[in-house]
């Protein structure tokens, strides 16, 4: 990630800029403000502003003329029956912006959650840098042979190499011919006056999908800890998650009781379906199961006795 | 509107601490932070918290790394521009929190706007507070002959009288028979041991609809302009304008550029239809237009008239 | 639930229509099309239209040209995979479109799920009818003493008798005084000639909260089944479960084997948080846990231990 | 647009599968459901599914029992009325579900609609086909030199021929290569068995944004005329403009009232600001306004010159 010397300048104008506010402050997140968190090779987010913390969650869910309960304690007594509850109103009365860099594709995938407010930087009116997320070699995955939507193993040396050439290079030529087709200059006027230039909305769809893009991006806390659920999980893209885990680190500076909650009632939850229950009655009675008389689906039941550590002799035949 | 002491050095409280922050702050809207703002009767608007200001939307509208333009007549301009042509996203990147205290049926109207964050004060886990809207006699429209959803004139003096006592004794008597039911003294045991008070969940239906409620109530900057122009239009019943009122007063301490802005372009703008806009091209070409000549519905015709000032003489026989 | 002569006779020819179509058609569904479905005293649910079935949503999980797989078994395999791994967008794809009658303070609770689209009959241009929710003995339960949203034992009969009269009585007499206030007869002419009628949308503040009102309320699948979750569970207040249950029904009709989905992974399902899990695992390993050394809170330790039926003897302590 | 015989035959099956239904059928729509109505070079929509028909929104703005008005005249009154005045809920009631194959530049400005639902093909699963917009040279704009999100000129033939390679040659290459870091024949085995294929959902990155992808997209009536009265824009951008254009036709065939009071009352209309409003007070009251004493900002006043058709003398200076 790197920021030109005016970005640099203007994000240190704006961190040096205090002023009085009756708001509710966070100073964990104040110390981070406007800052870019760096992910991937090139993106980043930053948290632009934020509205709340945890005292706001009870103060709104007790409908309150002064700041909530007295003890913090209390707080989290009622945050954590708020989360199990599905109690999802308060945590709608807390709300944070971010500065987002990130490569095209995964802005497809997190444009899907539509509950939240974006601004993006606009390739029909403005030049996009050139810029493009070229994995890690760590994460150049092969297809998952059993799950396809999985990744398998990573791709062997030669393999990694050719694959990351291929990806430099075209990356590299489209952003060149992109330019070539708009035929601008550093100061907007043409780079060759005898030919004119594309229209800047036609010459982006010649932009491979690495490419970076930008976006302010806001969402309350209940949408985004909804986002994180699905986006931190194991089973989301390597690409996406990445950036999840940075705001997972944001959300513990913000809301620290409400970080905690989430954890216990959400990320580190599991669901039992019916019949999972239903079998876990059967093995708390003392009973002995296995695929075959579990009563579960095959797959579901090699998912739940891994989330039980059901012990290997248990899971031989399976 | 009465607050109970404890609610006043609730709010004291609130507005005695004051801390450092990194994010825009606005102090003209700080000056009234948590303070009520009385409407109707009883009722209340107060600024609970809030995130952006003018400059803001223009930092989104670019997506820039630092504060958006130097001169605030450049954020005017930019302003005007995304109003005009219908840009909502930058507008979406600030975000207001209010506490409201609010007649039942006006917050029946209100939550129709769905593009909003509520959390209203239960009834189910709460006792509700003996406080009714009672309108002013001033107020006390009748039905509009003309107009199925309008007022007409006030109502006469002994006419009005009685409707008052009407409304006064009903929701006097209905909350008196709640509370029986409820059989709860202020310490929440049965003012009667010798029955048992019914659920509150059940015994709330018995409340009519002018009693009072609460809500915190978030919306971001463009939801609430939607709001402020379809509630604060003449067409809007009068006590839930009220209430959109006392927010207009706000949006202008909030965000003085995009108010003007949008009493330009929405409170103050018209809308031609096809036909309007034929016949307003044939008056400005010379031609003499009336209800019979002119293309438009008669209706429509006359609220165009109005409009635009057209001349008695040439709506004499409208 | 009483229909006029009028109603019934607008729903039967509908009903005596029938049309060709090349959209998927659910016969199940078709046999109670427009028929209202009663619930509580006066209420009803009527299915008025609706979008897709089953195969539906293999379709748009597939993207296809055509209808979906071959074989239904394939299509409740796919279901199921979606429904447990929260894939909610095929689900969306589906619509249904229902009529509702039903108490202003159930419908107040109803319009919270924001994600529906709702047409209410406007009490501003409408008179309302003379119909009011009066609970059956059976539940008119107590306000629970241990939990604050909760209904406790059934009243004796002597209060249940005053509580039933009182509520008559109210609504009764706030419905007349609304009507003469309103001062119309059934040609919406003066009642009484010698003076004005309030406006209807004042004179509506003068009905109670269990005053019937009606809506179209038309929502997607995946919604529909959010709202059933969290409505159709005994936490839920009787009164809205009983149209939350009313649904179900109608949601076996139509998409039945999503709706099988639903019963196993959302309605038959327990979520257990990071301890409850621990605990469980450690419970399936053979330690003997309770209250005091499970690791898991005291509430969330008792409605697990129900929800797990732990025998009686591990839970004598509790 | 070409499709597959697999894909023309699932088609023809829907097409021959008719069943009865008492639901309002659009006997014009039935006409083209499923077919594909090309769009662009390869694009197209196919309308799937739909629910409601003009009766339908009359039926719900009175949330009536029966099919809404006995006449037609009646209908047409009540929608224009709605549409004039924005209430929005009705035609909310309408919904219709449409399969579109668009360039993935033409999904990334439409799914910023986010009040619709989605369901698009995924190349997390699934392999992209090679298929990519080129666009027609009638469409191949120069950037406009006075507005950074226009399109002037057209341009000329050797620059045209020269653009019209690179895309080809761009989008092709960075499929091939695509092809090849997946490593999957037509059967889904190793095209080549001595090394492994890349991940799908990293092999995607290297696709060009002109690539085409495919999605179900599925709104309500309300929101369909909100994304076309923006997207059928002459402002809006030309490619996207095209599926606008394409669906206006399906609006028209579905629900012709409603598109008629869509015509006049949103695609036909013109708003006019305050100060825009005042200057037509003045013109039609005989003054003789030009840009500098008009009351209106200077680019502004042009569009409104332009709209009201103001003589070319009176413009002369302009």
């Amino acid at each position: 990630m790197n920021l030109s010397p005016q970005q640099r300048a203007d994000i240190d104008i704006l961190r040096q800029t205090s002023t009085q506010t009756l708001r509710p402050t966070v100073p964990d997140l104040e110390a981070i403000l406007y800052e870019p968190l760096p992910v991937l090779d090139h993106g980043f987010i930053r948290v632009i502003d934020y509205m709340g913390d945890d005292a706001a969650i009870v103060q709104a869910a007790r409908v309150s003329y002064g700041r909530g309960t007295k003890k913090a304690s209390d707080d989290a007594g009622l945050i954590n029956y708020l989360l199990r509850h599905w109690h999802s109103t308060p945590f709608e009365m807390c709300e944070i912006k971010f500065h987002v860099k990130l490569p095209i594709f995964v802005a497809r995938q997190w444009i899907r959650h539509r509950t939240a407010n974006v601004n993006e930087y606009s390739a029909r009116y403005s030049i996009m840098d050139k810029e493009f997320y070229i994995p890690e070699p760590a994460h150049l995955a092969a297809q998952s042979s059993s799950n396809r939507q999985g990744r398998g193993e990573v791709l062997g040396g030669a393999d990694a190499a050719q694959v990351l050439d291929l990806l430099r290079e075209d990356s590299g030529r489209t952003h060149r011919n992109y330019h070539w087709m708009l035929n601008e200059n550093e100061d907007g006027e043409a780079a060759d006056p005898s030919r004119q230039g594309l229209a800047r909305e036609l010459a982006r769809m010649n932009l491979t999908l690495n490419t970076y893009t930008q976006w302010y991006w806001k969402a309350d806390l209940h949408n985004l800890m909804h986002f994180l659920r699905l986006r931190a999980d194991p089973h989301a893209q390597y690409e996406i998650r990445a950036y999840a885990d940075a705001m997972l680190d944001v959300l513990k500076r913000w809301v620290p009781i409400t970080c905690a909650a989430f954890a216990e009632y959400r990320l580190g939850s599991v669901v039992l379906s019916a019949s999972a229950l239903a079998a876990v009655k059967r093995m708390l009675a003392g009973e002995r199961l296995d695929e075959a008389n579990c009563g579960v689906p095959k797959r579901e039941w090699r998912e739940l006795a891994a989330q039980l550590g059901l012990n290997t002799r248990m899971l031989a035949d399976v």
